[in-house]
């Protein structure tokens, strides 16, 4: 199916990728905006979307209430396409959701259907015609992104994969929390959940077993950076293989990929703020370790951009469909 | 010797570092400012301080010029204490200056003089009365003070010892060269130098070495922040030993220190701006590695507090005079 | 004349403003990069343009060369549209030019051909099928679209305009110099050229009598703001109409003009940021005194953007080609 | 009386100009930090400070709270010195004080004691000795710093007097309002409270009025800028006199006052960040009118510091006591 054009309802849309995803629907060729709702993690200023119609939906709510609203539009709307932008449906199991969040999932029956994970250059084909798509995490993008390829050309070695992520202050969201203050983090730097406990981890290395077959343990430690938007991730790999080598691996995986790019010089977040790609460059590290620098806008291909992305495979559309700059 | 009162004159007074310099100097107990030399990396600016007589210099010169300074004030003052900032004496043999900063040494009869590096709480004694100080590089400083005495004590491997750094943007120096712009820096981040070339790789195995006999292979990857001053660096680290095992021991080597303190939640830039201060904290990161973060200002226990701090040990002051905030 | 399509030559397209083009041509319907030169104020980086052919070249130049360049490429390609961003060609008199800018016109016989100043909305007429058009300047830019209509109306007084406008650092073009380093402009700000000393002063009174027959003394005073880009004037008018009079008034000069629009709340940088709109708002200052906010994006509508409306509007295109976000 | 040494409670002590207090408070000689209390406008959190004993209250609570509390300590403890920061006490009388405050007053019954305005460079001595003060706005003082001398001598007209003010976010205090996040603030820029209707409009006519006996009728509008401390204010006035001839007459105003100066080029934020200085500079503006740039710290001069600079005067201390750089 290739619908000439759809009407979108988002869910959440006053938050930071909310907003960044009425951005995009605006210049869309063949998406126009249905309906949105309101502010926050409250209920009741979304419940009057459950009573639109629209041919997709795009949940850009909080973990824990995002999959309820997804449960509700299944039954009501099965035709609809739902992506949902929490992190609600991006772990295979509820055992495994459960670990990570901390409370019972509250849709298992969600999880059953096999949603697929809307990594799309990782996994196009399962995209295509899909109608439920659990958008990944911002880090996870970005990660996974350069990590899956090398693991699966067997050039990098899973065992002590190493991620020092830093991102911008959006990717907080948009809560009032006191060290989300511009007088707390202008300025300033710092590491949050150092170790393992940031939820991305869970996605990632379900991910990663899931597309290779590797049993992976990742190190992985975030840092929020006195910047508006952008990821920018540095992976030490242990390798036998030079930069190089690994350069060209990606470059191959990624040749029919419209949105991720191999450079050479060090990928930086100006590169790609306000944009839907993802910019990947390798560097000898040490002997037997190279660094991949993997930068990306975590409002647009870390979630609202990988969400259209995500809907026009889905729908059959061109995969860049409003997402060029 | 603990002399009431000594003249300090400032080459290089108008960088970052000289300025910095003079701002401690003016509120120093015991220090008064004898005179400073202009701007740059411009031999002439300078020319005119080696015809002044001072019982400190502080060298706060480029690299491959400040060496010649220190020699000829050594000849002509050999009675003044000289403490140079640059990176001129901080490696131990010619051979290894050449090695990382692609040059013949401009003074290389001076690192035959046994040169004390001003790490001041690793090598408290070998300061005091000294008449030439190495002051170390700020990165170094930052990955030194936490690695040594866990190294030391045998708490953590020598192999895989890998640095994700951060730096803020005074530390590139007051250069006019078109990435240290605020257009081109401010609201973008980015890696240099990833691939062990940073000039402070040198001077860290070398004093690993020299303190605690291990051969370190350093992964060691810089970038710039878009902050004015603070470097946050994390160290992986592979142990045996439980994070609180590894801040028991820093603490312990860090008792009689007052201006290294090891802290529980992330160390972070706002916690050592402006103070010469360097604040240290373990965490798990992954089964058989924790991270430790090391902050300081750049500026500050990064170059010119530290420098004030080994004219104090070496003068017989009290070592925190005109350091505390 | 309305052609399908048309080759752009830029110069200067590695400055803020000419990078800016670049940006915004890659994106418009009908115009096609042709070529680019390079870096700086060096003559030498420039002249091989002056070689290639287009049918549009902008000049991204520095102001006393500029209109050098404009004059050989009238020479040679008559038929081609010329668009100077710098400030030669804004002044109606080679006097005036020399007044402000301290140095003889490049090019005075350019001037006595009566180039049209680019302000699209004030002057539409006057640009369709031009050859050669000058750019207004930024501040310029800003101050104008809300003062002129406003005294064309005669409901401000042309006594005691009185404009304190802020602008980011790009403003300053990609200058390498000492006050435009990240840790200079970085938590700062600052006034500079209160005097009416700043070129913008002239290019705006000329207009102002050009267009509405007064001859006002400005009262202008620029700042500079941490951020990159971005001007908000502030302009204090006195007048013995309300805020709602002037809304209106505003609204009504504004009604066909696809970029200015009049809101409520105070103009702010982020509702202008990366696009070719100006905000204006008028609110009561003091009794008998309004202040009108004017927001523009200094690259953009204020340098780049407006070039290409100026083109679009000059080959018979629809004004907003390739403008719209 | 002049004690040794005094305690002081700080009420509030968590917010930022209570934590700037408690900063200065470290490393001044007299004082020693005797209690603080906690967090925000809740009463609860304060009350228990009432049970205590000191010989200085520093209160950094929210209007409308915080003179209830200076009531009571009066009550309980009638020897200690109160200092008020919040804008309780600034106002003449109850009915003014509702006029801007939009409620009645907590605690007329002080009004009448004729608080002294704690402006201590235009009335230190109605501090030597004092009670009771009411500690400025951090605009007020930047704007009567100037402006009272040059009324004062009949040096500009009091009439037209017009300010363009620009506050770093701390000003708005450590308050979890939307717009104050890093996300909201940063990289932008605007104006609020354009029309007269900042509150502390009504403390500067009010203080205009009693120490020129002018009335004047203020254009005031204050913008936030991203950065995190110092305000910037640009006074445009009528005068026939020389901007150097105004300089000239600060100078002499402020010649035994040891935090205001008066500088040359535009005054800037960086001048005095972290200090308790304010800047002043004069400049032609336009035929008839100069432009008075006034620079401080909101947290310092602005509020804490200055707070610690009547504390000195009122108990007999050197005025510099704790507060030099």
């Amino acid at each position: 199916m290739s619908a000439e054009s759809a009407s979108v309802g988002v869910f959440g849309a006053t938050g930071y990728t909310g907003r960044e995803a009425l951005r995009l629907l605006r210049r869309h060729p063949h998406a126009r905006l249905g309906f949105t709702t309101g502010s926050g993690a409250s209920h009741l200023a979304h419940e009057a979307g459950l009573e639109q119609r629209a041919d997709v939906f795009l949940l850009a709510l909080p973990h824990g209430i995002s999959a309820t609203y997804a449960a509700k539009l299944r039954a009501t709307q099965p035709e609809a396409l739902i992506i949902d932008l929490s992190g609600d449906l991006r772990l295979p199991t509820p055992a495994a959701y459960e670990q990570w969040y901390g409370h019972a999932h509250p849709a298992p029956e969600l999880l059953a259907q096999n949603v697929p994970y809307g990594l799309a250059e990782l996994c196009r084909a399962s995209l295509r015609g899909a109608r439920l798509i659990a958008n990944p995490g911002c880090y996870a993008t970005s990660v996974l992104l350069p990590l899956v390829p090398l693991l699966r050309a067997g050039l990098v070695e899973a065992q002590d994969v190493l991620v020092d992520a830093k991102s911008g202050a959006s990717g907080a969201g948009r809560t009032l929390r006191d060290d989300l203050l511009f007088c707390e983090l202008h300025d300033d730097f710092w590491a949050y959940a150092p170790g393992r406990s940031h939820r991305h981890v869970g996605e990632m290395e379900a991910y990663v077993r899931a597309s290779t077959g590797h049993d992976v343990t990742l190190t992985f430690c975030p840092h929020l950076l006195p910047v508006e938007r952008g990821i920018l991730s540095a992976l030490y790999l242990r390798t036998s293989h030079t930069p190089e080598e690994l350069a060209t691996a990606l470059r191959e995986a990624y040749a029919g990929a419209p949105f991720v790019r191999v450079v050479t010089r060090p990928a930086r977040l100006s590169d790609v703020q306000h944009t839907n790609d993802c910019l990947l460059s390798v560097h000898a590290a040490a002997p037997g370790r190279v660094v991949v620098f993997s930068a990306l806008d975590n409002l647009v291909k870390g979630a609202a951009g990988q969400a259209i992305q995500n809907m026009n495979l889905a729908l059959g559309w061109d995969e860049t469909a409003g997402l060029l700059a």
